[in-house]
């Protein structure tokens, strides 16, 4: 809530003769209003003396008005001879000025809980002397790869292994989100490795992802560790989304935790959109009821016909290119794989909602990109 | 450019078994082909021996073929009965495999200067083992402030005076365009003192924002400044925009100024339109013709008609909200002030173009969210 009321005194919103309004009623080009000049408002202070019957105080925009003044005559307006002034136009009380209170009142409410402060509401914040506020911490998100082919990037992996990609991708996802990540490493695959690697990291975060070792025992084991963890454990295993189908969506004990497939284009679509949102969750941001609770992402034309199957949410790889209107078209990019410099070639994915079999060419579509 | 090639080596997308693709060729439901099972390929492991004709070696997602191996048979298109392996279908060669330097070469270029690196980017970056990369520095961009009438925020300011709330609207804009920001307070409508604040400020720094006091002395002073500050100096007096028609565009020995005007709203849209592509442009991005380089702000529904003059590009305070397919409509809040609060109520600006006077309700509209 606002603790003081804007503006704190009338001032000027032009530059001009702060007046009685009443001075000027019936003023035009042929019978100007004369009135007489009695001195002029510094910036930043406060006038000497109320206004008099019969005057006008010079004003420059952002001035305060002198007691008594009720208008601003724009400069425009008027004609100066001397100390002596004529108006061409009447003006209403109110007139190119902004009285006490306009801006915001001492106890009006402004911001809901959850509101992300944004370059206008930080303005607002100085312009009420607030320097320093409590806001939401931070999720801090456990970010845990596993799978007997990783390693740590900074390593050559020997013939057979691959470098760990989804921990950097899934962290960058997750600290655009709003979220803080705890890298935790590679554990291998193994049962009770990997169950203590996973209760440790969640232990010390808000919020666990899993990256799955890439074959199908690998998966099985991510699940049976999550499943571990404490109540209720697995929620969802198996999500209509493409690519990210082996998703698992589990609470334990009050914590979110998501098994990530280990495909880098499954993690990463499953980073926008499951990841990301219980992120904003956790930051107090209110929720929309399919989850994409902000218009992150652009609208397009479908530059060719896209199948899909209904019943199932499709993200398929796209370029974006504007045409000549300035309107984003976008290329549905077929036959990519689903290997990292994949994903790097694209500029977005198109999205294909549950209940739509395909879009043909035209239409207009979502893209998303991460 | 990759440093190295990837996949370094052959391997299986799928659970399943590794064969000579020739060895299945011909195989039915009715007529199954019939192989050994030589062995299991261990995760991130390279396979003992090669693969021999007539054999089939268990592999999963993500594991190295063995040597020979040209393809794999998924495990559901087969059954084993102890080592001997019925497969139902025939495969072919490369048939659910990845092969050596199918996601990208030695050599290949990837990234273009001026790219702003991704999630994705980074993965691909950690795939190629590239933990440390040369990035454009942040331009620095100095915010000075001036008006008579303007005190630092922390303060209570005397009556007829206010706080400044353009410099952390125009900070908050620049760093989140990539910028860095040096904040160097608030000068007062003095000629000398602002000249020397702001040739410090410049001399500090990539570019300058002078926020200038609200009358128009106060503007003419900035205008008058920027002219001293270098060579060619003030390029533009004036733009055709609304708010925001009092800004100066200037370059004064190769560094940026801008001269935005004081009222909070003018100074927003500025930021956005001008401050922000300038910022992109200092970290090397490339631009397009307008400006507008980049997909920020949504497409939306105008719900009520607009009126706007050709020849200037307005923007609008509006309410966006969803309607029942997702779709965003821009509700033009028309009567808004020019306060700082009102651009707090509002959620985005309905753009309209330069070339176009005002837009019909129903019409698709732009609308930026600074």
């Amino acid at each position: 809530m606002a603790a003081e009321t804007l503006p704190a005194f009338r001032r000027s919103v032009m530059d001009g003769f702060a007046v009685h309004a009443a001075d000027t009623f019936g003023a035009s080009d042929g019978a100007p209003a004369y009135l007489r000049i009695a001195g002029e408002v510094c910036m930043g202070r406060v006038p000497d003396e109320p206004l008099r019957a019969g005057t006008a105080v010079v004003v420059h925009t952002g001035a305060m008005l002198p007691a008594g003044a009720d208008a601003v005559v724009i400069l425009e307006e008027t004609t100066a001879r001397g100390d002596d002034l004529e108006i061409w136009r009447a003006v209403a009380p109110g007139d190119n000025m902004v009285d006490v209170g306009e801006d915001v009142r001492a106890g009006e409410p402004i911001w809901d809980a959850g509101h992300r402060l944004r370059a206008q509401d930080l303005g607002a914040l100085h312009a009420l002397g607030v320097m320093q506020l409590d806001v939401r911490r931070k999720p801090v998100v456990a970010v845990l790869s596993s799978g007997d082919e990783v390693v740590t990037p900074s390593l050559r992996p020997p013939l057979g292994s691959v470098r760990d990609v989804n921990a950097i991708t899934l962290a960058a996802t997750i600290e655009r989100a709003g979220g803080s990540v705890l890298a935790c490493g590679i554990v291998g695959d193994d049962a009770a490795a990997l169950l203590a690697a996973a209760q440790d990291a969640l232990a010390r975060a808000d919020m666990l992802v899993l990256s799955a070792g890439s074959s199908v025992s690998a998966r099985d084991l991510t699940a049976r560790t999550i499943a571990q963890l404490g109540a209720p454990g697995v929620l969802v295993h198996g999500v209509a989304l493409r690519p990210g189908k082996p998703t698992i969506l589990a609470l334990c004990d009050g914590k979110p935790v998501i098994g990530v497939p280990g495909n880098p284009a499954s993690a990463l679509v499953v980073a926008w959109r499951f990841i990301r949102p219980i992120v904003h969750r956790l930051l107090g941001a209110p929720s929309s009821e399919d989850g994409l609770d902000d218009a992150d992402g652009i609208e397009a034309r479908l530059t060719a016909s896209l199948p899909s199957r209904a019943g199932r949410e499709d993200y398929v790889p796209a370029r974006l290119e504007r045409d000549a209107d300035g309107a984003w078209g976008a290329t549905p990019l077929f036959g990519m794989s689903t290997l990292i410099f994949s994903l790097v070639r694209c500029d977005g994915w198109i999205q294909v909602p549950l209940a739509v079999a395909g879009a043909a060419a035209g239409a207009r579509v979502h893209v998303i990109r991460p």
